[in-house]
């Protein structure tokens, strides 16, 4: 009985302290507080630390350090990134609460150091009488290192193709169609096609369809430089891009490693035989600078080619095939394109670090300046709230009198991932591409891990940095990642958030995302001020470049749709998490350039960024700061600010998109439209009534189990959308919303690539079929998703 | 300034009511509580109401009700059950919350009422002369009705094919091969097959692989009956099957609805077209009874059968074709099959009743004789628990005194579900299958439902009660629930029970599950009387009827894994729900019938029930105990009783028959099993480790939070084993552990059945690809699956 003495003498002295506690509060004037507030929610004055200590300076030494060398997949370099990431995050005054370095072991595609890739044209008699450069002009000493990679088209295949030239625009479908229609013969011939318009590995497909035996790809003055080309208008003397300048790239059609896919990259993992490896370019091809297809483009021959072919080297585009008499060569002179590239297996690493959520309080503080009273359990101290009974006082409350308890400590969820990441690797010094996301991504680890590390704060959610290897060549250690983990992520992850390139440009602010992120990033930049001059918000800021009218806000910023362009693909297409990507970028009205000028080339250095890009790294410091916020906001708010019913806006958009441009091919098919609009209508009702659900409950003192299930079907929203038997064909797309669309109609996807294909094709045949079962995948995506959003125990 | 006042006065109130209340109950003498227990967890009071009010006389009265009339699928009488249920669950005494019955559209097969389907024999000269019977004898007055369905095999094709008679055993494809090796031209015959051995549906797959036209079934007494045939011997003398009975039977292939796969039948949906139905017997079949059996069967010409393949027909079976010339046929007679079933698309009703999870606790009790204060918030009442500091008492909690709060009201899971179903369709009257399960879910759902509207009790997750359409045709009902409610039922199901035919006899129960479900059936049946002599729980007498030495355990009753025999067979191979099915069972040394004899015959009625099988209905009570034991645990135990550790005794066996029995196979084609035994050791090390974890916090005062979180760890394990790319082929089955099996080898059916095809092929070939890529599969699984078990904030 001895526990009954200690709890007497216990017993006394706590229901004394209680009261003396209580009275003391109460004794003390307070002012008044007109509505009983929800508990301490998003921490505000941590936000605004966090938010003051993003630091621009320091985001510019890291850069620098990040784009000192040259950091290709897999490369020493790359791998003395990973230590530092890691050394960073493992830091015992800035760090994370641990970090790692899991490696996948994964199929790249390297030229041969032995053997360069050459490009040459050969006269009639087999001399070469012209060689286009195997490296870019060292303008800046930073092009000539032996770590800087030849230009090179990853994952084209090893070969010696020569033929006659023939000029192919962009190498799309409707491009060597039209070199058809020309009556041009493409069998055996070398076609030379500029960037953009259509995917790298596209061209390459495309042209093998026709019979080319090879494929060079340059970018055009006109597309990335504004019709600039010479050295003085062109880097260092200023941020467009220099003759010899080569964009590499991933010719892979599809992402992650190619020989696993769905397994992660796990050393005994099963591989497919190269024999079985699908979306690799079928023919040899190279890229080139424009300065050397200038020199090739310019003596062809042939037709003039059509207006919009035309681009900005100085003469008058010719379609061919070959070169022209009176030109540099001799007319029946042929290009030779020699490739080297060698597939390897290699070690890629990801570093992940993570802030853990917290489980159990620390020492408690009792925020709210109303009269409380501190409880102690076992292992728990509770604040107890000292509150008038707000709205439906308990039969039972004495004198409508009521204690609130418990909530600080509860609102906890350590098994609820904020995901935040980027890739590590780059083409060459990748200043822009990665290293500003990078750099990003370290002053943002650094400021949350002082934080954490003095003990003054630490998230309701768990929070997953994560640095990516080998993006460059396919978001492969993105996709491994989620292959490796796709159960634990999808069941837990709140949302995945993407900085790659965090500056193109100083303009503005542009996000792509799911609907349901539109609400934290809306928050989030209406608090923080934008870079340049004035006074605006990066919000205010954003909507003068980027806004569409909004049935039910108004004139909002607009938000982009996510395609495939960096690590977020997997996240949002094959696991089914609410992404988003965060950049600043240019004013269109300025520049029309495709993107950076000195993209994926040997240019893309630190003085590019710190004279051209973002002098002051004002802009990267918004990027981190939005980032910060979002991260903030999703990790310690106690509800997820994840706003369903922003998805009502899309689907109502892709409904009326199929009903007028659809509906009366449909009908004429007797397929009708009528379920969809009904299954739309039940998600709108059901996103809005769950919003006001939760309207409801923030007003009063939600309990820590009610926000847990109605936050569980928020998370999960986006997963409902998931199929992963709607588009086989597809590798990882089982987005019904977002799968890759190739239909013309702007609805949902998959509809309007089954009506693409059987429009043309006779009534009951199977394409028609795929069309009717499209619309019922559709459909039952949208009934599902709606049936999660009603309440929880309901059916 | 008012509030203040009230609190003011209603401070001094409350806190002298405190004191008044800590101090009136420490002035009560209590028994020592030597140790700190978890708050009040499941109600061992209210299990034991439950236990005592499931009533055997009730039961048997409602097994009366619902086995009066055929109730085939979509027939009146079908849906006058549906209106049954539906009163029932909606009594304002003893319903549920709520219930309702929706709709499916979907593709049944009936015999037409016009043109019965028939076997004759046809003599030389084309004049019938011999027919089976079309009906079964109407012996018990329950035979003749307009509702008794002719008996025949669901979705065989209609046709009148004729020809010679052979007899084939049971169809299976070693059968046929036995038949050609014997020299017997299969080509346009009628093969005469016996149930058993392989599925339906395989009979007439194998057959017409072999050019057979026509397939008869029928079940021979050495199957069914213990070798007994005569009616003296059989119903209503006996439970044995009397010679005019016939076994109905669906005869499709996969399940659910074979026009909508993966997507619900609401009428809406996407139908395949007929021409692209798979599944279907590719020929016309029938099937007969005994009696006829033995008169074509007797009469066979031809060499003598094997012995194996020998019945207890009174006759040595021959293989034919055709029938002797001293028998009651002329020797050159031919058997002709009219089959004239019908496609139609009927309506078929689910019926789901719901008890929802508690949101908010009701009248706040104290069940715990410790001192307890009574603190009230805007609309709950805690209850305060004083008890001593348990293990770490807090540094800043005064004389080790410690006031623990919230337990009760906020252990709430609404939207957790604990499903429990079972069909409600029959062939004909189905006492036994299905409403021998029926009446126990009417009787389960009358007792809690009674709880419920009186106040008295509330769970904490979602209890949902199915009663399924259109199960006998392919699982129909179940299987489109599954579809359209997908996302929702996988986000948040604990486990699914199923209770189709409860009482196939009355020795010992048995149980077919995935392992985690091992855990909660031992503790329900531990404490529940078996019926019979003796004073032995369910536990006790089961164990001496299916058992096996687990290396954790000891001896412990063993469960049967679960094929597709009925409704679970969606939930756990298509959405990885932990399930279980529930039922009495034979004394396997007291007979060896394959199933009950009358099973899917005009003779499985009431008094067949009533007389043979459970007279008194003991064993349908015990059954409706277990069942309601076991959705009490799982609906209101704090923590899932669902013991993952138990997972690794199967991968454990199944890792062991892979090295015993193809390592050196897989050795010879440089497959190594290493990962995988690394991957199983990795799942035993996490699940145990998880388990330690839980009994800890079992031990304090768990968090709500913390419990939520640990039991999602638990109900989504199941899930982390569906891989829905795993098995393409495989309609439906995505659990990389439990799908089907046609390999020799009881390991991972993947990995079994790929060896199996890889066998004889050569090295490198595209199937021993396949034997790597299934390793692979399972190997990611487990990694995965182990990953969900480690502490949730680490990665």
């Amino acid at each position: 009985m001895q526990w009954t003495k200690v709890l007497g003498l216990g017993l006394g002295a706590a229901a004394f302290l209680g009261l003396g506690i209580i009275l003391g509060h109460f004794a003390i004037p307070k002012e008044a507080t007109p509505s009983v507030s929800a508990p301490q929610d998003l921490d505000l004055q941590i936000l605004e630390t966090v938010m003051g200590q993003l630091n621009a300076s320091r985001i510019r030494e890291d850069l620098r350090e990040l784009s000192r060398e040259p950091h290709l997949a897999t490369s020493p370099r790359d791998e003395d990134l990973v230590q530092l990431l890691l050394q960073r995050w493992r830091d015992p005054e800035s760090g994370l609460d641990s970090a790692e370095a899991p490696k996948y072991e994964v199929l790249l595609s390297f030229p041969s150091q032995e053997q360069p890739n050459l490009v040459h044209v050969v006269g009639p008699t087999g001399d070469i009488i012209y060689s286009c450069r195997q490296t870019e002009e060292n303008l800046t000493g930073e092009q000539g290192g032996p770590d800087v990679v030849q230009p090179y088209a990853a994952y084209a295949p090893p070969g010696a193709p020569q033929g006659l030239l023939v000029y192919a625009n962009r190498g799309s479908e409707e491009d060597f169609k039209e070199l058809q229609t020309q009556g041009i013969k493409l069998e055996g011939t070398i076609a030379l096609t500029r960037y953009g318009g259509v995917g790298r590995v596209a061209k390459a497909v495309n042209a093998a369809k026709h019979g080319v035996a090879g494929v060079l790809v340059y970018t055009d003055p006109a597309d990335i430089n504004d019709g600039l080309s010479s050295p003085s208008e062109t880097f260092p003397n200023s941020w467009y891009l220099p003759p010899s300048g080569v964009e590499r790239g991933s010719y892979y059609e599809y992402f992650g490693d190619p020989l696993t896919p769905y397994l992660p990259a796990i050393p005994s993992s099963f591989r497919l035989g190269l024999a079985n490896v699908s979306g690799f370019p079928p023919i040899p091809t190279q890229p080139i600078g424009f300065q050397d297809a200038r020199d090739l483009l310019c003596n062809l021959n042939g037709t003039l080619a059509p207006a919009t072919w035309q681009g900005a080297l100085g003469c008058s585009y010719r379609l061919g095939p070959g070169f022209r008499p009176d030109g540099d060569f001799p007319a029946d002179s042929q290009v030779n394109v020699s490739v080297h590239n060698r597939l390897e297996l290699r070690n890629s690493s990801n570093v992940l670090g993570i802030i853990r959520g917290a489980v159990e309080p620390g020492e408690p503080s009792c925020h709210s300046p109303r009269p409380r009273l501190l409880l102690c359990s076992g292992c728990h101290c509770h604040c107890i709230l000292i509150q008038p009974c707000p709205h439906h006082p308990h039969p039972s409350c004495p004198a409508h009198l009521s204690l609130f308890s418990g909530s600080l400590p509860f609102f906890l969820w350590p098994d609820r991932y904020v995901l935040y990441g980027n890739h590590r690797d780059s083409w060459v010094h990748g200043a822009v591409d990665p290293s500003s996301g990078t750099a990003v991504l370290l002053e943002l680890s650094r400021v949350l891990g002082t934080l954490l590390k003095k003990g003054t704060w630490r998230p309701r959610r768990s929070i997953v940095f994560a640095s990516w290897g080998a993006e460059e060549f396919g978001l492969i250690g993105s996709t491994e990642f989620t292959e490796e983990f796709f159960n634990k992520l999808q069941e837990r992850t709140v949302a995945y958030i993407n900085v790659d390139i965090s500056v193109f440009a100083n303009a503005t602010l542009r996000v792509q995302g799911t609907p349901p992120v539109q609400s934290v990033v809306f928050s989030a930049t209406k608090e923080i001020r934008s870079p340049g001059p004035g006074d605006l918000s990066i919000y205010d800021n954003w909507i003068r470049y980027f806004n569409r009218s909004s049935p039910v806000y108004g004139l909002v910023p607009s938000l982009g749709s996510l395609g495939a362009g960096s690590d977020y693909a997997p996240f949002i297409h094959f696991l089914g998490i609410s992404s988003m990507d965060l950049a600043y970028t240019y004013d269109r009205s300025k520049t029309s350039a495709r993107i950076y000028p000195t993209y994926h080339t040997a240019f893309d250095t630190f003085d590019y960024v710190d004279k051209f890009l973002d002098p002051g790294f004002s802009s990267h410091q918004a990027v981190a700061q939005t980032a910060g916020s979002v991260i903030l906001r999703l990790s310690d708010s106690f509800f997820l600010p994840l706003n369903i019913s922003d998805y009502s806006e899309t689907l109502h958009n892709f409904l009326q998109a199929a009903q007028q441009d659809l509906g009366a091919l449909l009908e004429q098919h007797s397929i009708s439209l009528g379920p969809l609009v009904t299954a739309v209508e039940k998600f709108d009702a059901e996103a809005a009534a769950l919003g006001g659900r939760i309207s409801t409950l923030q007003k009063g003192s939600p309990d820590p189990l009610q926000v847990r299930m109605l936050n569980d079907q928020l998370m999960l929203l986006e997963r409902t959308f998931l199929n992963p038997r709607a588009f086989p064909e597809e590798r990882y797309y089982s987005h019904v919303l977002w799968a890759p669309r190739t239909g013309s109609v702007a609805t949902f996807p998959g509809l309007s690539n089954a009506c693409s294909r059987a429009r043309d094709t006779a009534p009951g045949s199977e394409a028609w079929a795929e069309v009717q079962r499209q619309l019922s995948i559709v459909v039952m995506a949208l009934e599902g998703a709606a049936a999660t959003l009603r309440p929880v125990a309901d059916l």
